[in-house]
């Protein structure tokens, strides 16, 4: 995406990453469907509200492995920082700032196949005359409907691997901070496996944390597609497909009522088709459906949805 | 529903008719149900708990005409009414108070039948030493997917009607709180095309507030039903499916965004089960998915979701 919104080199940099990143995971995904085509939405702002901003929203639906498959970049620029963004550094309240990110998520057909979510988002402060001041968020989480001890771990596998350069401390904070926000209270469940999650960030300087955002947006594909990859061949039928859209119900929940970005960007007015690319193609309720105890379903909600350490030796 | 938490015989009486309403509207849905049969679910919600109650869901699922039909009747006891509910009342602050009320939800099977929502309850302070204070509210609207007119205006020539008794004004001033609430602002569009919405209705005294409660809630049947009748036979195949499950993507979004029952129960601990007993039993998705224009599905947009008076000569 060509941009002539932003000026400072710091950002452009980012936002170039952030293009080649949609850009190679949507064609990483494009390969698996010898059908189903990406439909590329360039949108804008329009002229006179108080956020420009211009983004691409890439969706695949009806693939034969991604029933729904999202993946949006977006770049807005807004002339004051909210409040809520200078708590702790009250000299920038009120300065222009730059956001920008990639977020997507990822439905497949079978049911096999976990749903997958990454996001890597960078804010950007940019007071007058001064040198902008950028903090960085993302993660990745991956949700089983019929969990597999070996995927779980792979993909955790990952998300450690690739924050390893930056410290001990990162995977296990990350962690627990992707626990504790990918929770449905109102269930008392998690909605899935996990994974890791960060927000606010800006421990090291520009260049380190900018490194970090970018071995999570390029650790994505490794730590899904090859679950993808083992998976997308298993038989199922229409038990699976039952419970799949049953667990996809839980999705639906946790976007529209927990998640903040989702919640809030549909109430303040945020671009809706973007923000939803998050729901899945279908899903169902049932009331208080029960699962056959010791049966592939039950497990899910007594070995994989609880809280765990998935790299204990 | 036999009940030791009331005492006074303002709220007894409103119990036993809210009872007795839950009663009749699942024996009327179940007279069109050869094989499906309504759930009985009684709960109570455990002792130690700051709110007392109990509660009766009714839930029919995977019946002939009623893909899902939950009726939710529940009675619950609080040591103090918070304080949004008695801004205008200060007198009344932190008193015990009362609350219960039924509320309905149906999703049909023919998308040709429109899903439709009722809800009638109470609100009751219970100072020391004084008599109850009570409020009322509730309503009943229509979610049609493919809209006919003549059913729009029997819905709302109905609510007119039960309402008439009760002043010229009631009509016109429920009909336009139902519009501004069921609103999904994200989508600039209405859920549907309304019906009657109030709230802290206590303009009456009590028997004649109870009356217009009852005359709301004796309404939803012959307001609702014979629509049903006109409607469920009627053919529908992929396509009509496809739209309504679409349509009801927006139901989901609505409940869980902007509904306060839904949104803020979810989220300080109510009844799950019982909250959600208004979600559709499959719902979808799709980006900017676009209608012909002209086709039956476009001109739910032009011709029916838009506000408008239903009753003009």
């Amino acid at each position: 995406m060509t941009d002539s919104l932003t000026a400072p080199a710091e950002t452009q940099a980012v936002l170039s990453y952030l293009t080649g990143l949609q850009q190679r995971i949507t064609d990483a995904v494009a390969a698996h469907e010898p059908e189903a085509r990406f439909v590329v939405d360039e949108w804008q702002k329009p002229p006179g509200e108080l956020l420009q901003g211009r983004g691409r929203t890439m969706i695949l639906e009806g693939g034969a492995v991604f029933e729904r498959a999202g993946v949006g970049l977006s770049h807005v620029r807004g002339p004051q920082l909210p409040p809520s963004a200078t708590q702790h550094r009250p000299e920038l309240a009120g300065a222009p700032f730059e956001a920008m990110g990639v977020s997507l998520v990822f439905h497949p057909r079978n049911p096999y196949v976990p749903t997958v979510h990454m996001n890597v988002r960078m804010l950007a402060a940019l007071p007058a005359g001064d040198s902008a001041v950028c903090w960085f968020g993302g993660g990745m989480d991956l949700t089983p409907y019929y969990g597999v001890r070996e995927d779980c771990v792979h993909f955790h596998q990952t998300c450690h691997d690739v924050l390893q350069p930056f410290g001990d401390d990162k995977y296990p904070r990350f962690k627990q901070w992707c626990d504790d926000y990918f929770y449905l209270k109102h269930r008392h469940e998690q909605r899935g496996i996990g994974g890791i999650f960060f927000d606010d960030f800006s421990e090291f300087d520009h260049a380190r944390n900018f490194a970090m955002l970018q071995a999570v947006g390029d650790g994505f594909l490794p730590a899904y597609l090859p679950i993808v990859q083992r998976r997308k061949d298993q038989a199922w039928g229409e038990r699976e497909r039952s419970f799949q859209l049953y667990r996809r119900g839980r999705y639906v929940e946790f976007n529209l009522v927990w998640d903040r970005g989702t919640h809030f960007g549909l109430q303040s007015g945020g671009r809706t088709e973007s923000i939803l690319l998050s729901m899945p193609p279908q899903a169902s309720w049932a009331y208080r459906r029960g699962e056959q105890p010791g049966s592939a379903e039950a497990r899910l909600y007594t070995d994989f949805l609880p809280r765990q350490d998935w790299l204990a030796a």
